[in-house]
């Protein structure tokens, strides 16, 4: 296929790679001289503006953040002004609101749309190790298929609205953040006892850290289902306030411990004590109006 | 061996069943009749007290709270009073503080005290499945070992100070309930947007909740080696605005992710822009006191 | 009167000060020699014990925490055994939970219990400017007003609950402290913006924080009255959100502000849009299962 | 004087009206005609568009956001492209950031501009009862005075810097909102243990909510004299548990309180136990790394 391929920064790179050794040709744009003579040693043909770029089967676009994308394919001239059948297929993290407002620019312009962000590092992209996640028209999806086959390992398929990759996406963002949080707040614990924090977060990783855990809970959350409790949430309250204690007393402050004692409290408030503790979950959806 | 069991409760119990198919004895106690018929029925002797069930080689105990075990270890009469051989193996997740307690009030009757917390649920200690945390003085798990063997796939050994195995179940006890209630924010932001929670919880756990990516961060903060960033901490802070923004629109509060915006300007007021974002966990040691 | 006086410390000696000005008698205790030797200077006898301290018509204590109360009054010897005519008023801010056991012990001894928590500071007590929360038998603090009214400058009575006086401090404690942190956030807004925290927060307290405007407020959120709006929800949040942007410009953590942002959009999930800012209350309500 | 108004909403009617009962001549605009039919009635002449206002010795302007304000005034044709001597006061609550980029616009287009933030709601700006914070050219403030005179009881000066007036507002208007989520979470409380919230509110603001108290934790914190304590920091985080404690047993989730907590041990790790417990200030400044 012919892909042209707007921003080659190091997760562009990678996938425009990957992307040519499955056989296709790309041709590369980027602001930056030095990236797009990179890609050009791997063989990338060099576009001379992201108008330029813009044709081919496929565009992909991997940009840093809203204001460049806006610049671009809002503001500028990048996206054809008359249809064509050149999919656009936006990686970048771009904020759900404005993913709006781009698939609703799109449509007008009548140019076909995908969003499909990614979970992986650079070094994921290298190894053609990331996970896509498409959302949009199912025939432009289809159309692009063996282009996100030459870059991950495996495709989502999120529906018809753009926008709801870049939900997943931020949501398993701000997963992994609060697991980063989390790990900061477990360390200062361990150091503030003497401990090695390297020992504490090897034990805790290797012994209630694997994926079949997450699976179970990832299932009881995602399908409401809090009974029989494995573990109830007045034990999920005093393990809470067992580490805010063991914090209080050699001074550590722990926001997150804090956050989950109040959500087990309103919990419990609402007649939750008895379920599992995976029902605190319960708390974040009637917050947003979500429990009937 | 010969082994008292004081605490048969569904955790308790699973734990009695494989000491003694690993070719041990038991004698047990509980408060419960109930529970005694049960075990008995496994093939355990009864103590006819608490008092009654502490001999032999060693004791375990796994009582509910701090209150239970005050009353029968230090206010009550069943630990012996000028000595013992037996060592006591404490297997409940006892406080921080009062652990420290348990401990010095055993070294006062001079009897060998253990704290070997566990991570696991009932169905995995059934299975012989927990990770077993042992801590004090390392003759006297040494003796106890093969108890552990029989209880659990593996025993990690935490130094002379009992209270640090309490340290680390409670750091890790922590860490899932953070995790749960990050599922429960992206679970909220998912079914605001009419989106599946279950469809976006599985694509993150199987994405991004893999053991390696913990390995990786664990050893990161735990060695406090955040140079160079694999994604730093502007792209997080930009991040946590993306969910915070996505979830304003639909009315998700979001009170994790605005810790994490928080403590990631406290970290860039601290010239950490641009290390890894996963240098979130020097907010939290800085807070306690903990950064020179 | 004749007052026995427990706890002599900052708080003590200033209020027996003024009830021996206004003509009564003191016999004081303290476990300190040195609070002793000043306290005799001022008039008052010197008791043997804090068991000797307790009669005539009435005990005032005022002691740091509930620890050194439960050693004195339950585990100790001090309380009469045989029921008494002298009234024991408890100044301490003890905790809710105590007080109810002090309360039941008291009823148990029949002497009769008066909660009778203070807000002031140690000069606000010698210049007999105390306000005094008053709650238990009414009979019994009828009795002991006199010795109020040599104390303070208004006694408010709060029923017959010993704890709702409790209740009620710990309340109006957490409310001051809320204001500090609030000026700490708004201070160091001021700072990283290059201007002086002494101005800023000048023009604040004189411009809004008089007298009226708490009445006012307080009166909304008492009677959980919020329409018509004098400013409404949808601004208070946009107000968040300035204060959030200004303090993300210049890497200013807030985290009020971020709960205030959470609170707001909670607020506006469950149909408050339009009411009164003031209806944030009904957050705090809601959560603890209060709203129905 | 001559005065163009732009915005006669609640708040911009009633300051414009308080102009011409000055003996001012006031030329004003708003997007709605209804607003414009009632301050005709009030004498105002009006204008046929925002640019038609915009003339005389100053022109006033309240408009609820920013997206308005950049409309009118970047993007539109409203500011005068030759230079003017016509003030422009904006009293509205913009950003910080976009208060900076107007007042970057206004001096290209050499246009005098102040930012005039105001305090009060629409029944004080009608009793002549606004604060108002001037900020931006002295010269240029000084020649306006006399419509501060006329709208406000008083003008504070804070400088060149014309989003000096929008950090201080926005400040004001978060210590506010703290205070109303504050007496909300007093509010649930107080009704969690059956007291009447009323009668709490009533007491607290009463007793401890009088100006004096104010002014003088303002003097504290914002010349950061924390020493000699009035009342020492681990008292605030023994009343911080106290309430914590207090919510727990009725299930009151206290997010304030919680985030109080951590910041008192911050404070504590960092050695200012005996400090004044406004001395948490220093926790807002250091995480934004405004201490040495």
């Amino acid at each position: 296929m012919e892909i042209g391929f707007i921003g080659v920064g190091r997760m562009g790179k990678a996938m425009a790679r990957n992307i040519m050794k499955a056989g296709h040709r790309v041709r590369a744009w980027d602001k930056s001289a030095a990236a797009l003579a990179e890609i050009r040693k791997d063989g990338a043909q060099i576009a001379t503006s992201a108008r330029d770029a813009f044709g081919g089967d496929a565009v992909i676009s991997m940009l840093p953040n809203d204001d460049i994308m806006r610049e671009l394919f809002i503001d500028g001239d990048v996206l054809p002004r008359d249809g064509s059948a050149t999919v656009h297929v936006n990686t970048a993290t771009a904020s759900v609101a404005f993913t709006e407002e781009l698939a609703a620019f799109h449509a007008e312009r009548r140019v076909p749309y995908i969003s499909a962000t990614v979970f992986g590092r650079p070094e994921m992209a290298a190894e053609r190790n990331l996970n896509i996640l498409a959302a949009g028209d199912p025939q432009a999806i289809e159309r692009v298929q063996p282009i996100f086959d030459a870059m991950g390992k495996k495709t989502w398929r999120l529906g018809n609205e753009p926008r709801s990759s870049n939900v997943a996406k931020v949501a398993g963002n701000l997963m992994v953040a609060c697991i980063l949080e989390a790990m900061g707040e477990a360390a200062a614990l361990a150091r503030a006892y003497k401990m090695s924090p390297v020992e504490v977060l090897d034990i805790v990783v290797n012994s209630v850290f694997h994926v079949p855990i997450y699976r179970i809970y990832a299932g009881l959350i995602g399908n409401a289902t809090y009974e029989p409790p494995g573990f109830d949430l007045m034990l999920g309250l005093k393990d809470a306030k067992l580490a805010l204690e063991a914090g209080e007393d050699v001074h550590v402050p722990l926001p997150f411990a804090s956050v989950l004692r109040d959500n087990y409290l309103d919990a419990i408030a609402h007649g939750d004590a008895g379920k599992d503790w995976s029902a605190i979950a319960k708390v974040a959806a009637r917050r947003a109006g979500l429990e009937s």
